[in-house]
């Protein structure tokens, strides 16, 4: 079996685009992801893209053929992905996956999403189509709603604090300074973050992510390929597990076993373990899911992962570098491009040369994008070499 | 690499289903598959599910988690696909990709779609999503008024006839009426299509496949895993591809190239022509369609599918047999689950014990989806034998 890595990284600027429309955004994202690969638009063989809520948000499905249409790539065949906010993530595992099995060797991995459009829908509305439409959405839950709720119960369990919530802000929105791609590029403090408007108690304005425009694009290719290239990024593993789409479904309220299970698989695949990890992406929708990532992932206990980040452990100087480019919070959050986002960080992180926003010596990294509340969770493990060969 | 056979396939009725609701369908569908396998629910490694617009009909994105949620099969992963009215075929792609990477050995690839919900969405825009939203959608086309343009085109042409574009929907409603799953299982006349209600010229309504709630669903194994199980059907090759997805951005409107190219493909990998094909299921979404499959496909010449059509080719006992279960005009067209159930068609005939609706000796099937006005085609041939190793 093929090994797999990456050779091409980027995403738009993260923002509320009001004079760019989704085929805009795409097509930005395919571009600067191949000229950063330094490969020809004649060069890619399929494209997989992941969006959760064109239809709904701007009339448009089909989103595949329209980002392949746009580039001039026609008549390569052309992959939506949906799995809510993770859709990102799940269209990169089906690139790696379509590399594995032989069927092509240089594929497009993006994500996209439009979340302001003048068909003005109801972002709040349409998002909880990533939760169960029946048994949440009808009895008027909203997503904030729902990870109020996880938060609560992650409070009541182990204690928990909001300070702590906060911090997990904090350290985003710090660590999107520099960052231009971002968002929301500004330092809040604890105080600031507990000060902003109640959303669903106990979140807060500061605790949630923002709607936003943005995508992002990754060039995948066979090993084969790669050897041309300097510089791959490798994929060391990736994970992906589905969880009830309904929390009152769940087993368990204070961890989301979609993750963990998705994780073992990752960890599995690359032969690691959370320790060996030096940086991560984490699916930081909203400030406990951060709290619940890095419990999740096994880089500390269940229950002190509130601990974890008040001691400063995920900040860029600290034990386990969590979110180092600003995170869903602050670099903004298009549903369907933070996977493709994650991912494209962490191999400008492992590259080594990522001006102001690098890590030094980042020899692995972990992305982890949720869908809903938790309903699907993928992780892609990502390393400056390839695993050994098994065979 | 491995070769992958299909050993479970079934569909639900296909109907207005305002009793059940898109949760109910496909996991109904599901079960129907799996008992038609005969394996049970914990031996299925992956779910992928082709849906178009759940989001914008009934409010539900992340629809794969639903699917796998809803029939206890969590912590799998679970993957949505969407290419409009070609989701259900790239669902079932996705999966047989998914198997030829060795990722896993048995996958359910399933397609769905809840076209009549309470939300009571417009279906004509929220299908015209499946066209171009910034050229085609906002100028006010729909989707019988872009095959209306092809059909014109046609006609304009080769001189196809409305009489030939009728005889299509007489051959495919003659069909459904041994298919007790059929949406409109009832006969019509040449007569009776052309003095149906002119929707947009020349297409009338009996031109035009129905509004559907349906789902589908197919076990995909690998060749190891097959070979436990009685009478496995094989994929011999499944090609896709992509076109401009407005019709002005077309090189002609005369063909389907996305077809031509996916055919291509399809007959290169089986090792076939298309004379080695005994019948086909191919998306007669408006009769014009299933005349430009004939001729993409290569079942005859370019501009001779209308004589094709009027000289009983594709009636059951004819040259090539197509669509003989009632197609998507009298069978129905729930655009998500309609690629898995032509693939479904297919198998049940393939495997020779069809009871009223089987074609007698048939060796090799093929089904054509299209998403769109044509921006997607993809297809799969089928055999009752697998193909020669290569290796």
């Amino acid at each position: 079996m093929t090994r797999v890595a990456v050779i091409g990284a980027a995403y738009t600027k993260f923002d509320e685009h009001w004079e760019k429309s989704l085929r805009d955004l795409s097509t930005e994202a395919g571009a600067l992801a191949l000229r950063d690969a330094k490969i020809e638009g004649s060069d890619i063989q399929a494209l997989y893209i992941g969006n959760m809520s064109a239809g709904s948000f701007t009339g448009q499905e089909h989103l595949a053929a329209l980002a392949v249409d746009e580039a001039g790539l026609t008549p390569i065949p052309a992959t939506r992905c949906e799995a809510a906010c993770a859709s990102g993530a799940l269209a990169f595992r089906n690139a790696y996956i379509a590399i594995l099995s032989g069927e092509y060797d240089i594929v497009v991995a993006a994500g996209a999403e439009k979340m302001t459009d003048l068909k003005g829908t109801d972002a709040i509305a349409t998002l909880m189509g990533a939760g169960d439409q029946e048994w949440e959405s009808s009895i008027g839950l909203t997503f904030v709603g729902l990870y109020a709720l996880l938060a609560r119960a992650h409070m009541h369990r182990f204690g928990t604090t909001s300070e702590q919530l906060a911090m997990v802000s904090v350290n985003n929105h710090k660590n999107a300074t520099l960052n231009e791609l971002a968002q929301f590029p500004a330092e809040v403090t604890v105080e600031q973050v507990l000060k902003s408007p109640l959303i669903a108690d106990p979140l807060r304005l500061l605790d949630c992510s923002p709607i936003t425009d943005g995508a992002a694009a990754l060039v995948l290719v066979s090993e084969e390929v790669a050897r041309r290239f300097e510089n791959p990024v490798w994929i060391l593993g990736c994970g992906q597990a589905s969880d009830a789409l309904a929390l009152d479904n769940r087993k368990s309220l204070v961890e989301m076993n979609a993750t963990k299970v998705a994780a073992r698989q990752a960890y599995g695949q690359a032969g690691l373990e959370p320790k060996d990890i030096d940086i991560a992406e984490v699916h930081d929708c909203f400030s406990i899911n951060e709290i619940l990532a890095v419990e999740d992932l096994g880089f500390c206990e269940k229950g002190k992962g509130g601990k974890f980040v008040e001691e400063g452990k995920i900040a860029r100087d600290g034990e386990k570098p969590i979110n180092t480019t600003g995170g869903l919070k602050a670099i903004g959050h298009p549903v369907g491009a933070t996977g493709i986002r994650q991912i494209a960080d962490l191999v400008m992180q492992l590259r080594g040369n990522y001006g102001k926003l690098q890590i030094n010596g980042v020899k692995r990294g972990l992305a982890l994008n949720i869908g809903g509340s938790g309903a699907t969770a993928i992780t892609t493990i990502l390393g400056k070499e390839p695993k050994p060969t098994t065979y």
